[in-house]
């Protein structure tokens, strides 16, 4: 078997050595650690959004891939280093909320407020605190660098989790926002917009009925119906902003070949509400 | 021999995790895939300028290599996915045109006009319509994810292109922009800017007759003659935009530790006409 | 072992395919070559920028790596190509003062102004000549790719330095601005700004006098004491800006969960003053 690869998400960006250090220091321990990225361009210290991209994207990567997860504004404070083990994949990352997309699979009540969960059956969660399996010096505000990528070095080596730290029964758990259901009426809210300008909501696929007819209502604009695709015929060559279920399983709203934040003229994306009416 | 390299080419950017996540399917479908990115930052649907940089990077890969070449502003709609096997590296891409760069080298007249063009004997094509070799469920608006990168790792576990699809005659092309040229002068036009802000051309070094003095117009600004380097002494000193053959092999325009772009208060490169006179 | 990775510093970018084609020209040389990215993002053609970064960042990698650095703006011209090994990799790049940061760890006393120094007897340079080991045609104005990798890629290969090209005694050495220290005073500046916004300046840990209440100066500011993270507590929830050690050992200037550029208002970051006044 090969070893299994190290996927990072973190908000370092790419124009500073940050994501590259890390993977250095990667091989220094696995001369052999494959390394991948899901991104490193979460905004900066947005646990939120780092959280929902996580959660929806972990699946699309072999179930044995170690996440080095890092969106850590209170590094080098008491907020933990975790690492937990789930049926699809290994994480490690900061704990203070960054690992909540991808324990909602698990839930079946999630919390509709910020705090301690108990761990879902299925996971087991460990309490980094062997610093033995870390780089030392280890500093004060890098911890992506110095504890999250040598453990999960570490990790790849087939190093067991128990021995990395004790094991614990609770993690931070901080919720996505939710749409609210009254009457027919969903009321979301933008959680992200890609780079073509595509606003993604918090409003799932699940959540629509189908079949019923619906209008999709934002920024004073109102979308008849769902589109199949970006380019849906049947919205006619002057439909200029169109809403459609996405490829994250979510209700987006785009503009075909153009950019719908910028037709909109939206500025900030996120909490945009969307507003969906059936029936 | 190691497995084929899949080299990606896409307009996803990489502030999102649209490419990271092709590159976790690819992996669950072949564990040792290799993975490659030529960029990911072809302009939004600009599906000219992704056929203009693959024709001209791809033969910098190694030829064994399959590229996933995916700007697809009409993704869900009736454009066939398609795979070709060149001399020079097997693509997989959707059918807009995106391939045409890469068909140049291999047609004796490239046509002028975009529209169906039959397929040059070097190479076989093939409409991907196997499934089998797709993930499911398929999205209507990611089929990078979802077809492309499957198809790829697919190849590059050895499966036959014959095999995913039937066997076809003719692509679609989309033709680059081409100078003319009559009695000395040579009128072509910017087709591309890069990070340097250095101005390249759709006239190629072979449009030019060796040796004869040339000048070079470009937005009310006169250049002397050719330089062979960015900071060629023959110049002077004072030369501020230098005119040369790019790593490319086609005419560009440049400002020595410079931006020639900011320098020429050019906004939007594409289409800025370049003029060369010689003799 | 594995084969050595091939570690890249430059300035191309992302945007454009150049990074993609220095790679796929590697993986012609050497089908296994393993290949990885410091940066490309240093800032165009800032030579001192990509000297600090590489630096401070090349012992993170292993001491097997094989480093590929080009900020190169006077490609095409008489400075020469170079290859340097290290007690702690080896290196391939222009010789224009891009390997200075390297450098320096081995030299005595560091020149303080530009020019050429005698090579450390710690490492063994070569002049890059010898032409078998590069990409035919070679450009004048794309050495990363046509010079640079391939002989990267030929090293990781097995191939011995000293068959590429003549033995050296002296190398270009470009001095880091170093802070002053006088009378309790050291008076520093800003050399990089990272994503986050924080400055970090060239005020290094030892240049602090351990245990001595210290106040920094920036822009008009006052910042009293250093705090040991981001999120000190002992700095009271309305501190804004922050002094630090940074990941880097070098004195940085920050904004807990903010950014201290755009709080200073701080266009052009490198060269601002900074002052620490100790006792």
């Amino acid at each position: 078997m090969p070893t299994p690869h190290l996927v990072f998400t973190t908000d370092f960006g790419l124009s500073d050595p940050y994501a590259g250090v890390m993977k250095g220091v990667a091989l220094t321990i696995n001369p052999f650690a494959r390394l991948l990225d899901l991104t490193h361009q979460i905004s900066p210290q947005n646990v939120a959004q780092g959280s929902f991209l996580l959660g929806l994207n972990h699946r699309f990567f072999p179930s044995d891939a170690i996440h080095v997860a890092v969106v850590d504004p209170f590094v080098g404070t008491a907020r933990r280093p975790v690492l937990i083990a789930t049926p699809w994949g290994r994480f490690v990352a900061p704990d203070n909320g960054l690992l909540s997309g991808v324990l909602t699979d698990y839930l079946e009540a999630p919390p509709m407020t910020p705090g301690l969960i108990e761990i879902p059956a299925e996971i087991t969660a460990v309490h980094l605190s062997k610093s033995e399996y870390w780089r030392h010096p280890v500093s004060q505000t890098f911890h992506g660098r110095d504890i999250f990528t040598p453990v999960a070095a570490h990790l790849s080596l087939g190093i067991a989790p128990e021995t990395m730290g004790d094991s614990i029964e609770n993690l931070f758990y901080l919720p996505m926002a939710q749409p609210t259901l009254e009457e027919g009426v969903i009321t979301g809210q933008v959680i992200y917009q890609d780079v073509y300008g595509n606003l993604i909501s918090n409003i799932a696929a699940q959540h629509l009925q189908d079949g019923k007819p619906i209008e999709v209502q934002i920024e004073g604009q109102r979308i008849s119906g769902l589109s199949r695709t970006f380019n849906d015929p049947q919205h006619g060559s002057d439909a200029r902003l169109v809403a459609l279920i996405g490829s994250h399983g979510y209700l987006e709203v785009a503009v075909p070949n153009g950019n719908a934040a910028t037709l909109l003229e939206i500025a900030q994306p996120e909490g945009v509400p969307v507003v969906v009416v059936s029936g």
